[in-house]
């Protein structure tokens, strides 16, 4: 069943407005084993039409959002009419409906909003529980071939109560029994992309029966697979044998969230102690509800001084090795360990950028501590020459990888 | 100019990933006097092929995005050259800026990589500064007909740069002559959306000659007019006069720019203290280059035990008053002020949620705390009843604020 999205909103388009529908939409469909071909997004107005016949040919299900309100520019219930040579015709029963939320919410009902009352003849009334527009379903026909076609209001607040209760239903009898398909998402840490795709590579995306996707973000990638659940449980001893320990989610949890998780259930906490990571790997680890338990303590020691006065890392060792090295990536995370009582502390200490690079010391050099109680300190380093937003979100990601080893 | 938006990805129709390109092109565009007329989504691989050619019987200009990294589903690029009828080849150039990263990374050079060097013959290549796939401009064509079609990378951090330093000039050239209209951005704080309205409202939109809009973020207002210069600087005066010092900035500087640029100026340093925002105060404060002149100390106090040992808070006013209370806040603040040895120190201490409230102290009530060298200590307090990550940025976004005044 090929199903379409087509947006309508100008402040889509604008900048102003994110538009959450299709990845909305993506969702609730996957439940159904359907998903999206293709999402559109039209101003306000007339150019809905075209979109909407073109889309007309290539779909069997189209979900339609907005351009159902009072004003002028909401033309999709006359539009969509017009295609499918429909009267509009008055409702009684929706006019009764508006007329009892006008006087709810104080206000007077006005003649535009007697628009909202017409119905294309033949259409199923689809209740709004959280505004005036109802939701329409025109059901598809066979000649003149029509798909089937659900108009739902615009507002995420209005339109996602209303699929819920009266689309999904709908849909979930129009799709019958197709062969069942699901979707399994294997998040990776400390492999790039394509070393990913090597690796489990074993000719899955030449397989016909799996759709394979990959989406990367510093130092993590998603690998999707899309198929029948036994192909899935075919490949996946390969795709685990292949990432191994790589792979620490097959949920959307985040590595923040896996390691907290892990430090509640260990009944064990860290604490942090970061130069050039300036607070970030804090608040990933605070983003996390109930992060109290696990973090207490959080060092931010951006000067010498402030590595000397409060973690006590020796003048000498920041004059001697300087403060981007790897013994004072120790000296820091021991400090922290030691002043917060912690079971793990996590120190990073590099150089940011965009300036105070050396040929010695280059731009994105990374030196991160783990110090462990009753264990030696570990510590490794990295280059990460990136802009200083995707340097700060590396260190930490790879900080945090550091950590999950240990809580294996 | 018809501009439309072609944006591939499978992670944006199944809801894990938020397709938020049409909303920043939208913004972009708005400079140009230009906006979208369409924006569609298709999955990876295929199907931006059909999608594609639409497109071009019906725009000038087309800005795609996705599918040029170096995994299979990845096919914008041969895809395009396809269409257009040209060849592939390799660009020794590119290969070679690819071949420096990957030294730069530490990574190797894996044979799926130099797909990502095979140009299609006449295309202009777009530097990307931020990852591996370079951007492709294909001019347009007369006969056959062919828009300007630009092809750039998916992820953000790297689309953004460039279409910033690379498209933007190519499309002010193509747009022809200097756009009659101009857009100026006010950006607000300490007011919300509706506030901003009712005070500049003035009959700004209901003038047929100005285009306004608001964009809100968490303690955050962009006010936006698009108009004639002659009638911008009409307006302009009316505004400011409205809203008087909320306004911080008319570039899309943030506030920590604006704080830490006016710290630099006035050669004067702050410290953090904070506990329920953990850290997210000093991850922006350590986002703008060159933070470290005037940022050397921060502190992430979670625990009771941590805001005692480290910034010296009575264990007695803890006992008495909770964590949760102006006289912690003021204490917090005058202890990181003392211990750092800078001008300011501003502490956070509140209830983030989800759990933790209770009806004396209900969930979004926060206390911040500013201590001031020579000047008695402020406190003010706030109740932000919103979700973890919300609240933590309205914090930090008030707390800045609150810094901005005394450096006015």
């Amino acid at each position: 069943m090929v199903v379409e999205v087509l947006n309508t909103g100008t402040e889509l388009l604008l900048g102003d407005v994110l538009n959450t529908h299709a990845a909305w939409f993506g969702k609730q469909l996957l439940a159904l084993d359907l998903s999206i071909s293709r999402q559109t997004t039209v101003p306000d107005g007339e150019a809905i039409r075209s979109a909407l016949r073109e889309s007309f040919s290539r779909a069997d299900v189209i979900l339609v959002t907005g351009g159902l309100g009072p004003t002028t520019d909401d033309l999709t219930r006359e539009i969509t009419a017009d295609l499918l040579g429909l009267e509009l015709v008055a409702d009684a029963e929706v006019r009764r409906k508006i007329e009892a939320l006008v006087v709810e919410r104080g206000s007077t009902m006005r003649v535009r909003m007697l628009r909202q009352t017409m119905i294309p003849r033949g259409a199923t009334v689809l209740p709004n529980d959280f505004g005036s527009a109802p939701g329409l379903y025109l059901p598809g026909k066979e000649s003149p071939r029509s798909p089937h076609l659900f108009l739902l209001p615009g507002p995420p607040r209005e339109m996602q109560p209303m699929f819920t209760a009266s689309v999904l239903p709908l849909l979930k009898k129009l799709n019958g029994s197709v062969p069942h398909r699901e979707c399994r998402i294997y998040r990776i840490v400390g492999m790039g992309e394509s070393a990913v795709e090597e690796c489990v590579g074993l000719g899955l995306s030449e397989r016909g029966d799996l759709d394979v996707g990959y989406c990367a973000r510093p130092n993590e990638v998603d690998l999707r697979l899309i198929g029948a659940p036994q192909t899935l449980d075919e490949v996946e001893p390969k795709i685990l044998a292949a990432v191994g320990n790589h792979l620490f989610s097959r949920t959307a949890e985040n590595l923040e969230d896996w390691v907290v998780t892990r430090l509640r259930e260990q009944g064990r906490r860290v604490a942090t102690a970061e130069s050039c990571s300036g607070g970030l790997l804090a608040h990933r680890l605070t983003n996390v509800p109930g992060a109290s338990e696990v973090f207490t303590h959080g060092f931010i020691v951006y000067s010498n001084e402030a590595k000397t006065a409060l973690l006590g890392v020796p003048q000498k060792m920041l004059e001697d090795w300087g403060a981007v090295s790897e013994p004072v990536a120790r000296s820091l995370a021991e400090g922290a360990l030691e002043k917060s009582g912690a079971d793990f502390a996590l120190s990073l200490t590099g150089i940011a950028g965009p300036g105070g690079g050396s040929t010695e010391k280059p731009l994105g050099l990374l030196f991160i501590g783990l110090a462990r109680r009753g264990k030696p300190t570990l510590c490794k380093n990295h280059l990460f020459p990136r802009d200083r937003e995707t340097f700060k979100q590396l260190a930490t990601q790879t900080a945090l990888d550091m950590l999950r080893h240990e809580l294996l």
